[in-house]
């Protein structure tokens, strides 16, 4: 818990939100930035600042809870699609330092969304580079 | 498990890949066509088509060995953050319909990293729109 925390008013009240769901470990509330028509942020109740100091427990809840969301804003708002994303640290988009998962309903009609590929696919890299990246990452993680 | 598919393909090791870690319900490996150094995707073994299909154990898997991969990744790559990604639909940017969560690091260095923000933050929505967006979803979710 942090007293200067948004994200932690917002889980406990003090701060207004559109709540969306909510069980003992999750908070999910619409973002009042929407990229696209009902876009929205889940969060863990208890505080944490983000991908690397998040509990196991409490990640597991969020992605749970997000796509419960995610099969039901497909319905609900006949989305075509569904994006996941988290930002880990202010140089990867992060802005509030509170664990969340945005949840962003995609559609086809530019109207609705505003979103742009955040790289162009298709791109190939370099394969002795991607390689050697493996093998580090690889040994680092047995 | 789908014959076509290709990340089925190299789960088996029939196409041959980067591999990164693997246990039982998961394989992560370098993405050849990387956005980021560093740039890797972890999958179920089981195939699933996506977010809406995927089973809640195998996406609570996936989710964990990605948050581990991630915080190797800030350590051994020396990263400024991280990305979790995941594409649900051809129209939320899935390229290949097997669950994939896209792992990518992030780096100040422009060279090491071709992202750019997949949306413009901090411009507000309709606040009308974003209750009622909440209010049927939070309804459709009771």
């Amino acid at each position: 818990m942090s007293d200067q925390c948004l994200f932690c008013g917002i889980v406990a009240g003090d701060i207004p939100s559109v709540r969306v769901a909510e069980d003992d470990t999750t908070y999910a509330f619409m973002d009042i930035h929407p990229a696209s028509d009902g876009h929205l942020l889940v969060v863990p109740k208890r505080h944490s600042r983000d991908l690397v100091d998040i509990q196991a427990e409490d990640l597991t809840a969020v992605t749970l809870t997000a796509q419960r969301i995610a099969k039901t804003v497909v319905g609900e708002f006949g989305a075509d699609g569904v994006n996941l994303l988290n930002c880990c640290g202010a140089d990867a988009w992060q802005t509030v330092f509170h664990f969340h998962l945005h949840v962003v309903p995609r559609y086809v009609d530019k109207a609705k969304d505003r979103l742009v590929l955040p790289w162009q696919p298709g791109i190939p890299g370099d394969m002795n580079a991607i390689a050697a990246r493996g093998e580090r990452l690889r040994r680092a993680l047995e």
